[in-house]
Parts: C-alpha cells; structure tokens; sequence
C-alpha cells in the first residue's frame, strides 16, 4: 500500500504537528471574511451546527461554545437526520440560522442538507469549508473558507481544530467579545511550543502498552472533541473506541473497565471535582488512564498512567482544540503500531459521496 | 455470586419477556395521572428530557417522539451537563417544561438536576418514575408514576420500553391525537405474541456466533434504541458496543467492520432506501448484520444474517419500543454464553448515588 519511498503516515502526521500554525493562518483569513457574515447571526435565531463524521463532531463543540459565548440557543445534528427525519429538527425560516460544516464542501449529505434548506425551506444557510471552489459554496447563501486548514490525508486533524475555531471566532464576534479574538491568537502562541512535548509523550506511552478498547470522557464543550478522539482512534488504528459524557461513564459503560482499556478523560475546570471522581472510580476497578487537562490538581496526577497537562492561559472554552491533539497522536501511533498507513486507512474514502442519487428521505432531488 | 436455588439472569429474563403486559398496565395507569399534568405542555415551551444512563437514552427517543407527536420543539441531556454546564442548555422559565426521568426516582445527579430547576431557577418539573414513593417526587411539582414497570434486577428493560411509552402518551394527549393511545394499545396486543419467537431467535443467533464488537445503528426515534442497545450489551455481557446515527456509520466508523463485528440496524421506513444501503455496504465489507425492521422488503432480508420483523401494524413512532427487545436479549444471552450473571452484571450497582455529597458545577446543595 505504502510506495518504497514514502513513511506511512508522513502527511497525517505532518498535518497534526501544522496546528498552531494553521490556527494562525485561518484566524487572519478569518478576519477578512468574518464581518460580511456576522450580522446573520445576530438575531435570536437557534443556531443549526450541521456535519457528517468529525464534522458533526465540530458541530458538537461548536454548539457550546456558541451559546457560552453568545448566549443565544444552538444545536448540533449530523446531516443524515436533517435528511431523512427534517420535521424534527423544525427548522423555520428567520428562527433557524444553519451553519453547514464539511472540509471538502463535496460530501452528498451537506450538500442534499444545504439544498434542502436553501431551495425547499427558503433557509439562508453559512457554510464553512477548508477547500477552495467547494460545490458547497454555489448552494449555500454566504461561506467561510479555511484554505490553510486544508489537508492531503484521509482522517480530519487540523481541518476539524480549524473549524472549530473558526466558529468560535464568528461566535465571538456576533458577540462582540473581543478579547475572545486575542485568547484565540494566544491559543495558538502557546499551543505551538507544546506540541513535540505531546508527540513524544504519546509515541512512548504507545509503545509501552496494549490495549484492546479505548474509552474517552469528556463534558460540555469537551464532549465534541471526545467524540472527535473516538473518531480518530477508530479511523488510524481501526480500534473500538467510544466516548461518552464523563458522568454518563459510570452509569452502566463502567462494566467494561479493566487493564486493557484505556479510559482517557478531557478534564474541564467547571466540573472538575465531579469528573475526578469518575477519573479515581476508573483507576479503582482497574483501569488504565490517560488525563488531558490544563492544571491538573495533584489528585488528579495521582490517577493519570499518562497525563497531557496544557497550562495554557486561555478561557476554557478556547481550549478543546488543543485538548485534542493528544488523541489525534494517540490514533496515529497506534495506527502505525498494529501495522497501518494513517495517510490511507482501511475501508475509508476521504470524501464520502452516496453512490445513489435518488431521494433521500423527505428531500427532492434538484433537477 | 449466585445461590444455588437460582437460575442465573432469571428475573431479568422475566422482566424483558413481561414488556407488553408492563405496557398494557402501565398505559392503564397513566390514563388516570395524564390529565393533571398535561395543561403544563400545552404551551410552546421547549420540552427538555432529563435522565442518566438508560433513562438517558429514553429521553433521545422521547425528544423524537415529542416533536413528531406535539410539534414542539424538545431536547435530551444527560442530567451530568445540566449540573455542570447549566448555561448550554439555558433553561428559563416559562420557555422549558422539564421532564425528569429516573427508574428509582433516586438517582444522585437527577435529585440535583430538579432541585436546581425547581428551587435555584424556579422552573417547574415534571417527574417520570417507575417507583412508589421516589425521592425525586418530593422535589419535582409533579409526577408519573409507572409502577407496573419497576423491576427486581440491575439493569434496565422493561422501565425503559414503559417509560419511553409513557411519554409518548403524554405527547398524545398534549397534541390531543387520540388515535395515537389506540395504537400504544395496539403495541401491546400485538407485540405480546412476537416475543418468544424473538427471543428464540436470538438465543440460536447468539449460540451459533462469536463476536469481539457490536454496534448498534438507528436514525430518529431509533437512534436512542441503538443508544440503549449498546448499553445493554455493554451492561449485560460486558461486551465492547457502540452506537451511531445510521448513515453516520460511514463517516469514519466503517473502518473497524469485520467477521468479528455484529452490526445490527434498526431500519426506519421514513429513511429505508438511504439506511439500506449502509446495511449492503456493511455486508459487503464482510459485516455480520442483525436488522430489526417492521416489514423488510427482500433486499434487506438478503443483506440480513439475523432478522428480527416485527409486522406492527402502528404507527413508525410507536415501534421503537417493540424494536429493542431484541437487543435486550442479544444482551442477555451474549452475558450468560461469558458467563456472567445478568442479574447481576459486574460492576455496577442498581442505583448511582455520588459518593460526595459536596456541590456539583453551579449546583449550590440543598440546606
């Protein structure tokens, strides 16, 4: 699969390390785009996160921070329910402001959701994309594009952190918080210094174990990105990986702990003691641990196998970005040790296109 | 663990077989406590369904059935984020009828979760419970009670299928649909007589099988049946499971299909033709599919290695509740074949009490 002269993985890889830098590069490109949108959104109107795969995942942490930031409601879906079941989410004009997120801007289900919505429901819809020219750009009223966040490899690494940001930049600015804008700025500053020290820390604890299931925790604006590392560790390294909300774990999910599972846990500070609890009852029946945190309390060292500590001096909501660049290495080297190519995981294709082109559910086609 | 005199997974097994009686008498019992309480849905108040764990998962169906039945607009979450992240769900009074759902009425975190609401933000509860007497009904200002459905052992069967039928009545009266009360009947009567055939069915496949991984996929009111499938295999047969929205599975997911995968799906009409073509792209990728469908058309029964059909003739949304049984025995026998008790799964305890009583997020303790 690997040609004699590539390393596999050498793009994915290359594009994870590229993160602080790629925030830079959207965050300026951001700035330019940013005002012709904003005031779309500044109506009550519940915000419409849509996505497929770890572009519903953005869609998830997107829906936090969007309403810690602008107060206003959010909701995330992925684009299949908006297809097949639309009566659902009740999506009216003027009481619904949908943002569609895809990197390719090409994949059918955003494409059929944008359609949907523009055509059938008179909805003006905001994409944002990663890719110049997307097909998704002709459909949907007004776009965001993170060219620099684009990548060559199959699995999203820092096309999902870059939109992410991207959204929380637009949330910001529709409320016209703009101290939020320098903390995004400041996220990438000190996230760029960290990231061999997480690589390297990674690659040993990998090395060092086994496991046969990988479990990640997180709450509020860390569930998207436990959904995202889920993602992640079942697409580079075709593992069963699973995420849940960090208290949700001990209501039943806990029955499968033992020594080779790896429970990993995406710490907030707005729940930390209820979190460590769930963190120390892991360790109690066996478990093995991973923490990524931002101050880890001594406690909390105490019950981490492998701890990421980030210390950066940003809001918390600013910080699941960086949360998940540990479970992207975490992915890619245990991809790389069960005998994968990152760059070219099994089964995948890096845009998924429906091979059928009738109807979806309640949707007409376009003619 | 288990006396001699017992049969291991016994009242469980009775419990799950018992579901179209529990719902026949449960049905009875709401048609007397139904008409107190649904004046207080009767506004366009976004309703917001409250539980943990399995009762979560009753709260992703009911959100469905909800706004197919009312029209209104409805939320799940789990009552960790309502404590931790209250903000994000933004609840105010007058604009947020909460439904609190809890089998015991005694779980840690929905005892916090409706004393925030009702005594911290002043905004009504209504509690759904399958105990006499819950501490949860001295803090909510109203109740059902389902106590037909309670159950003797750890996990959740029949409480989840009577509670998730519980509100769907309750939606049925608020948006007046009379007929809908004739068909949760209907469900029963003709449910009852499918269950033995289900659960032989079942108990061959398991048999005749070994799995390392099970996944469970559904889309709208399915999607929190495959959230409750996943857990009941992972409670009852400490098994590695997961669930997705259907056509979410192959955004990524896809990659860990193989021989030793069980995928098992619960088709939709609404989305028949989108959902089938996951399920043939899984049989082509070497998958072992289980479907639980309402009348499979010959493609599905082909692409099929285990069918479950189930031929109700009621209404798409009133057939989750007949779907999961299935899974409950796919639980059930795959934890007895390990040799565990599902009586008494490892682990995990009936109730989730906190151990520390100190407060939760924003969550300020009751004096």
């Amino acid at each position: 699969m690997t040609s004699m002269t590539e390393t596999p993985g050498r793009r994915t890889l290359s594009e994870i390390l590229s993160q602080p830098r790629s925030w830079r590069e959207c965050l300026n490109a951001l700035d330019r785009q940013i005002p012709a949108v904003r005031e779309k959104f500044q109506s009550s109107a519940e915000a419409l996160f849509v996505g497929c795969g770890s572009s519903f995942y953005v869609a998830q942490a997107a829906e936090s921070c969007w309403t810690h930031l602008t107060g206003q409601k959010a909701r995330a879906a992925p684009a299949s329910e908006l297809l097949l079941y639309p009566e659902l989410l009740a999506p009216k004009p003027n009481a619904c402001r949908p943002v569609l997120i895809s990197r390719s801007g090409a994949t059918s289900e955003i494409l059929k959701a944008a359609e949907w919505l523009e055509v059938e429901r008179n909805i003006r819809t905001l994409a944002i994309s990663c890719s110049t020219r997307p097909p998704l750009g002709q459909i949907a009223s007004q776009s965001l594009t993170l060219t620099p966040a684009d990548e060559q490899s199959m699995v999203m690494t820092r096309s999902f952190t870059s939109m992410l940001l991207g959204l929380e930049l637009l949330a910001a600015s529709v409320a016209e918080n703009h101290a939020y804008r320098d903390s995004l700025q400041r996220l990438a500053d000190q996230t760029e210094p960290l990231v061999e020290g997480i690589r390297a820390g990674v690659e040993s604890f990998v090395a060092a174990h086994e496991f046969e299931d990988y479990v990640f925790l997180g709450q509020g604006p860390f569930f998207g990105i436990a959904s995202e590392a889920m993602l992640k560790v079942k697409e580079m390294s075709c593992s069963y990986s699973q995420c849940f909300h960090t208290l949700e774990f001990r209501h039943g999910p806990k029955a499968i702990v033992s020594p080779k599972v790896l429970v990993t846990f995406f710490l907030s500070e707005t729940g930390a003691e209820a979190e460590r609890e769930v963190l120390e009852e892991v360790k109690g029946l066996g478990g093995v641990t991973m923490v990524v945190a931002n101050r880890p309390e001594r406690a909390v060292r105490r019950s981490a196998d492998h701890l990421v500590a980030l210390d950066l001096d940003v809001p918390e909501f600013a910080r699941p970005a960086a949360a998940v660049i540990a479970a992207q290495l975490l992915g890619f080297y245990t991809g790389l040790k069960k005998g994968y190519d990152p760059d070219r995981p099994p089964n995948l294709s890096r845009v998924v296109v429906l091979n059928n082109s009738r109807p979806v559910g309640n949707l007409k086609e376009k003619s």
